[in-house]
């Protein structure tokens, strides 16, 4: 598998566990066979992490054009413009700029076709607030540079390991307000961009979803609750008139063990905690957040900043390293635009 | 261990799963080092469901003071007075009445201190309530039972494995009612008595209690709904005011990986789904039920009727083989009345 296209890390921000598990990555290219990536930084921030670590990382600043054949001997590390200061564990809205060009000029990149794919190291939304950033997230600031082309991007949170996908129709919202917002046209216009994407990234010939219930036992024919039948059921009857493998309202509780995992390649959860909780469960170190929906593949480490054990060179680098894997495997099927 | 005093299985539907399951796990006795039962049902349409199935086991009539001598032998059966005539997978209000004698003599017993727990064989809710049945469920029908003697219970459930407890605050209820349901008065209820609980029957010096927000990352400070802080916070300092090691609110998707279980001994969840999805996902078919805040042990399988398989001789046993091997080991902690 020839990977023509790197692929790209953003820096994330520069106090959190980001720049160490990029080095740690980098080291272990070998033993994981990771495909070639850059990351866009400060080289001299990541020297000075390996430096305080005591890892022996060259960094080596490159041009896209030099990475593949950089890889091998060194970090590569397409310099950003802004320089960083950070230290780990104090995050500061200086590094704000930083951060914002580290992601803006990953997302030029790879929808020239530039690069394959995009793995977003963990960014701090109040640091980047502080410094007058507008967005609720991470993917939705995605969302928003991928629609400078004039589209409309509908972003879809999926959480991948080897063992379980699954994909939460509404997500950071309070549960008092899962009921209001969840509805059918919702739920169809994810378990469709799910389906198309199964098919086109991941290559499944014909991807098959399962979607959970709402309520307790799927609402146990209306006894402990109406979203099931009235919401859910009539998405589960469109995505199927459209011709694709959709199954449910199951009870969510039954769902995600061993066996029932065999009957489906994603499920779609109505809620937060009913996706997270199963993945975390079992694959708290290799889960990998896949972003759906949007003009290109981008894959992030499925957890956060972690100011509190950055520069400490303790963070586990698995969910990164999987992220990585896993953009390879799809960024060498994204075709070039 | 000495078993002086007997388990006691009650028959649960007669034309589900839970005959051969009785029939299944007194086969398995030596093999699983079972504790001495009996159960209270129909020694004759246990002899055919054995005969249907083929198996070998010899059905004794006895009375409680011969199940131990009889049980490595026979399968001790104290007959009730009704004669039961299901036909497997075919549930029907005729066997209501035997249903209800198992429970209702199960509990005599245990109350009388003549037995040591009861482990309950599942029922069909349905079938009972088209007989005149009016509790809302099991669970409610033997709290009200334990409540002849003019006290009133507050029934708990927990689901158990050797790898984890999870108890839901609210259960059998619509998402949508859970914010309104969950008081900080019902949250410290519910942690009092499985601290208890855990405390006496399961013989822990000082239980550890850990409690899940209700929202995605906790309510992340209030930005993702309120309720953490302003009802499960204060549940959690009312818990540790009364000496009971309770922490939280904890975001309820990193809780349960195999790392996070170790610290503590039993989950408080806020529903019905965020309970059951951790357990039944990594402890499918041994997860056990346990009824807490009962004047006596109670636990039954983690599975209903099952009558589309009834008969068959397909169903799994283990989740009744852990019943009975919990109720055995609490039982023998249970003081005699």
């Amino acid at each position: 598998m020839g990977f023509e296209r790197p692929l790209l890390l953003t820096q994330g921000d520069p106090a959190g566990i980001g720049p160490e598990l990029t080095l740690r990555a980098w080291l272990c290219r070998e033993r994981d066979a990771l495909p070639p990536f850059a990351t866009l930084a400060d080289p001299a921030q990541l020297e000075r992490t390996a430096s305080i670590l005591g890892w022996n990382v060259p960094v080596m600043p490159v041009e896209l054009s030099q990475i593949e054949s950089t890889f091998a001997h060194a970090l590569p590390v397409i310099p950003l413009k802004e320089r960083v200061s950070a230290e780990p564990g104090q995050p500061h809205p200086a590094s704000a700029p930083s951060v914002i060009e580290s992601i803006e000029t990953a997302v030029q990149l790879v929808r020239k076709g530039e690069a394959s794919a995009v793995v977003t190291n963990p960014i701090a939304k109040h640091v980047l607030y502080d410094a007058g950033f507008r967005h609720p997230g991470h993917t939705e600031f995605l969302a928003a540079l991928a629609g400078q082309d004039g589209n409309t991007y509908h972003p879809v949170m999926m959480l991948w390991s080897e063992e379980l996908a699954v994909v939460p129709v509404t997500v950071h919202i309070p549960v008092s307000s899962v009921p209001a917002a969840l509805t059918t046209e919702l739920i169809v216009l994810t378990g469709r961009i799910v389906a198309r994407e199964l098919k086109e990234r991941f290559g499944l010939a014909d991807p098959r979803l399962a979607l959970a219930g709402l309520n307790p036992h799927a609402g146990e024919g209306g006894a402990m609750g109406m979203e099931d039948q009235a919401v859910i059921l009539p998405a589960v009857a469109a995505l199927r008139a459209e011709g694709i493998a959709a199954a449910g309202p199951f009870p969510a509780d039954t769902m995600f063990h061993a066996r029932a995992r065999k009957g489906y390649d994603a499920a779609l959860a109505m809620y937060h905690d009913q996706a997270l909780i199963p993945i975390k469960t079992i694959a708290f170190d290799e889960a990998v957040n896949v972003t759906l929906g949007l003009p290109f593949v981008r894959t992030s480490p499925d957890h956060g900043t972690a100011f509190d054990i950055a520069g400490k060179g303790i963070a586990r680098p698995d969910s990164l390293m999987a992220a990585i894997k896993l953009a390879g495997h799809l960024g060498a099927r994204a075709k070039k635009p």
